[in-house]
């Protein structure tokens, strides 16, 4: 469902800045989000889909946004990141989904990207499609490659600003995050000094940790869980993916040093980034636009100062907006039952206050 | 044809160094290269092709080889580096093919990969699929992505140590270099001192520069070539892939450092590496291999020592196998027309004294 | 003085792996730690130091070990970090001091090598000398640079194995963190799977955040201090030096992926990263040592295996031995009153219990 | 003296581009460079120096300048490199110098920036200044340190617009460069296309490279002149340093793309970036500067199109240019007796006619 449930709305004080209207990368306006889940009724093994993040409503090939990747761990499959590093601009819609359908969510990117610019192969170069992607092999069946281009036309079709549906939806639907359900999660936050007020967006597709290490805001929330049932294996290939939108104007390196604060957030929630567990980041800004064709040889950037408590205070956003994003998406998701009958819980938001509590306790014990 | 004409066989005085046997990446011992060309008796404009480097005949998932890549221009939509720069190991064929059929060319490898390793994907994570990519538009139908997924088995199924065929085969056969017609072209030089020998062979295929800048054995052959035609304009989204591949006992660390050094050998051909140009160097070292499960929790690797003459003869070795393999990508190739009747010439081999001599004449004039 | 008060002696759970007997980077066998803590008696503004780390005990230069370094935040001045990246070796002790004072602290090492090596600079080429910093200013006169080169040598002189003094001493002298005396600090964890047991030490110099951001244990204790005095400014210039040392047989690329978990250890702590905060990690194993004259072309070294639980346990153990060694610095410093009058409290140690439950009480009030 | 002798008044056809009014890095309006050399009338061994070069004549620190900088081959111990690399800004002079006069070279850029700026360690954090070496222990007493933070002092006050002297002076004074005497060279070339006129200057410190490999316009003229005296021996710790300057308003991503063509100009002279060579490039914008305390948040900045001939046009100019600061290094240099009677040749520019046309005779014989 919709951000019914998530670590602002259960009064985790996680946060030290106020999140924008919708807690979500969404936030940023223009940012558009949209999913197509990839099951079968007919067989439970397929437990997958798409994910799509827009950074505008317009021609994104033809007015390209100001973007930065950055790996955390690289032991990961995402495609698109090279030419992101290389340029500065992001020209494609990101779409997430599981490892081994990387090729078919690019070629769904590809025909849409061909099909809106005739342009592409004939009179300009190519295009940079952009795919991240998890390993959600413990739930779907990824050697089945179940994913295929229409589903990325049709989470393109179905993108669109507002609320975002989180947990397991989309690329979220057979992703484990800490031995639970894991998925699709979001927040934002708002970082306002120096008489101007800017927007950090972040939305993960989180399939990373082991039980054990589960921390909600500080405490070893995790470790109470695993009490009786033994503390979990990391799985093979999990990974993270993180995407970040901001109407902040920063330049690309600026977007990069927002996005080495990812990592922050992500320790927060207790993993020690596994050697397996491809962990991504991609941002972009939607005010510094690239036109593919520019008007005159030079074109106008701006960037914001960094010598002050702005820039800090954008570190400080990525930071808690990483790290409440991947407990939304845990608190966001539903029990999936998938292939060979492997199952993960969702995390059990009712009981989030006696974890808690239990986990204060034994702290020092 | 096979390694018919090339820059050692014209007697051009471009090596300090020792070629090896087939002046070809496979004196490698174990490098083993195949294509598949696809074209269309009815289509003159499907002109591409894919090629596969692999660097043993076994399987290279469960028996990994040590591995670095190198960005020297990062305009390029080349898959699998990430993992490769993360961990520093090799665990697929590389594919090289157009920049739209890379995702087709990904799903062949995946084919290939899961077909031989039903662990992949149940028991074990994923695979790191390695595909590198230029533009052949000039040429050929880009938009019509006519690679699938089969003709990468095909070039699977065909790769063979011994010679090299060269030029306008495989992936090489819609691209263009310098103007004229480019392709896969190969070279290998020998260092040897400190009582050991050791062999490095460069595998590129080819697609960069505009002819006015082709220089051949330092000479500005291009010049002499673009007079009464017009200087070329260089094509948007050229490229130049560098497969390395070495016998030498060296981490990736190292073999970072050996691919640093392909950029030396490209310039001397004259490119000043393009901004649309995406220009990739992969490298390997088949003397030390990672197990996928290894048996013991260290695991045994050789490094050479970089503190005397060996490391700057290989250097060199890089250079002069980069700078060869290019040239003879242009002389190997033949003319080929392709889409809307483009066309490209071949290297007219036959008046290359001729040119030299002219080049220099007017060097000073 | 010497580890009196420690995360770990005060009970706090920080930890799900062991710490080595003195809990110290020095639990890596051979690792030497030296200080030498400069102030003067007329002159209550010098407030500085310098603290040396050595590999080992013998002639670093001539006996180099395997080395990696990783920028976390560049806004640092550390010198020596290019030759690490390049040719993964350290040959020279690293040392820590103030901003600027590296010149002077380059010195003293330059000092040292040159008279245990005089092929330096006559048969052989230079030496790199290893120098990290963070900015004291706020308590030590940095303009006045007292660090001069005989410090240094005093410093490498008293280093030894054994406990490590922590806190306001040597380069930890002047130093802030969190709003409170900082300093230098230390952790060591014990990795064990496998049938191997390998250890992992960390040492900081800690420089970084402010107090509102000071998280132990998952607590906002820093929170809980502010109360009634402001939430501190981040200083301008902070840093944080992290120095990893390991007996594990590790590759320079190994090196670099245990040093990018130091980030989670920070994290932990509640500091996002702030732009002024110089933060760089250097790590070094001495299970792999690399001769400056190698006995022939290849040498042989040693990796672990990347793909099970070991990798996994050092990346837990790098993480947790950051994060502990940074309370460590705090619980360990003095307070110490500087420049201008300026000074920074102690850490409160014995209302360490009284904060945490505070802190826990308010959490989600 | 004074570029008196260089590549283009030689009438080496080397250039496609112009070339600035006077051929140097001083085109680019406001950069000015100032050398010491530093001599002992009464000790040959003394044969050393330091040059600089400032962005502009204002102060640096406060009105910094938008920059980058790129290792080729990082076996160097250049210092600032990692700050310019986090915030893409110099705010100090960039100083030359031998190996171990680096921290004598940071003490007289501290002591220029301090004494200019009373905020920096008291109201503000510290300042980065950028040393880069080569070492120049063939000819000069590298073991001396005979450099002294004066003579940072002294070259500064000397620094100055109009024609720079190149060859064995300021820090060129020792250095050796395939085999002869090297040192300071400049060159620069104009990109002129989009109604739009932009100048790239390289000034370089050349200390490469063995007699055999060198290379002057494509000829192997060091190959004709080791005839009768062997190929020469690479010296242990050789070194590049270049440095660029732009009136182009570029971003930092821009200048690290300019910056990694720098190799190609050094490949044309025939290195192959040797491991024991130091090879590093720093490039600034004398278009976009940034205030040390911004007016507003948002700092206005612009960049150049990436998408036509004008970046691709840069990129010749800063091939071309590097490539001709070497030459002009050679060209220039006199002939050096230093160290243990050690000396290197001045290039014999009267014989550069015969010895071109003798490697052209030779090329293919």
């Amino acid at each position: 469902m919709i951000g019914s449930v998530t670590a602002s709305s259960l009064g985790l004080a996680i946060a030290t800045l106020p999140p924008g209207p919708l807690n979500a990368i969404t936030d940023v306006a223009g940012v558009r989000v949209g999913h197509r889940t990839v099951t079968d009724p007919g067989n439970p093994a397929v437990q997958t889909g798409v994910t799509v993040v827009c950074a505008h409503g317009g021609n994104l090939f033809r007015e390209k946004v100001v973007a930065a990747c950055h790996v955390i761990n690289g032991f990961g499959k995402s495609v698109g990141l090279l030419q992101i590093a290389e340029l500065g601009q992001l020209e494609s819609p990101i779409a997430l989904t599981n490892t081994l359908s990387v090729p078919a969510a690019t070629e769904g990117l590809l025909d849409h990207l061909l099909a809106r610019c005739p342009e592409i192969g004939t009179t300009t170069g190519s295009a940079n499609a952009v795919v991240c992607e998890c390993n959600d092999s413990f739930l779907n069946d990824l050697r089945g490659r179940h994913v295929c281009r229409e589903h990325v036309l049709d989470a393109l079709a179905s993108a669109a600003s507002g609320p975002v549906e989180q947990g397991a939806v989309g690329a979220g639907r057979g992703m484990s995050a800490y031995g639970l359900k894991g998925g699709v999660g979001t927040a934002s936050r708002i970082a306002e000094t120096d008489g101007i007020s800017l927007t950090i967006g972040v939305l993960v597709l989180s399939n990373l940790g082991r039980l054990a290490e589960l921390t909600v805001a500080g405490r070893a929330v995790g470790s109470e869980l695993t009490r009786g049932r033994g503390a979990g294996k990391a799985p093979d290939g999990g990974s993270l993916i993180a995407i970040l939108a901001t109407d902040a104007p920063v330049s690309s390196r600026q977007l990069g040093r927002l996005l080495r604060r990812v990592q922050n957030g992500i320790a927060r929630t207790g993993s020690t980034t596994a050697s397996g567990s491809g962990e991504i980041a991609i941002g972009f800004s939607t005010a510094n636009r690239v036109p593919h064709v520019p008007a005159g040889p030079v074109l106008p950037a701006s960037t914001i100062r960094e010598d002050g408590p702005l820039i800090d205070l954008m570190f400080a956003a990525v930071t808690e907006a990483s790290e409440e994003a991947i407990l939304n998406s845990l608190f966001a998701a539903e029990l999936v039952t998938g292939r060979d009958g492997n199952h993960r819980e969702a995390f059990p938001v009712h009981r989030l206050d006696e974890l808690l509590t239990a986990a204060e306790a034994r702290k020092r014990a």
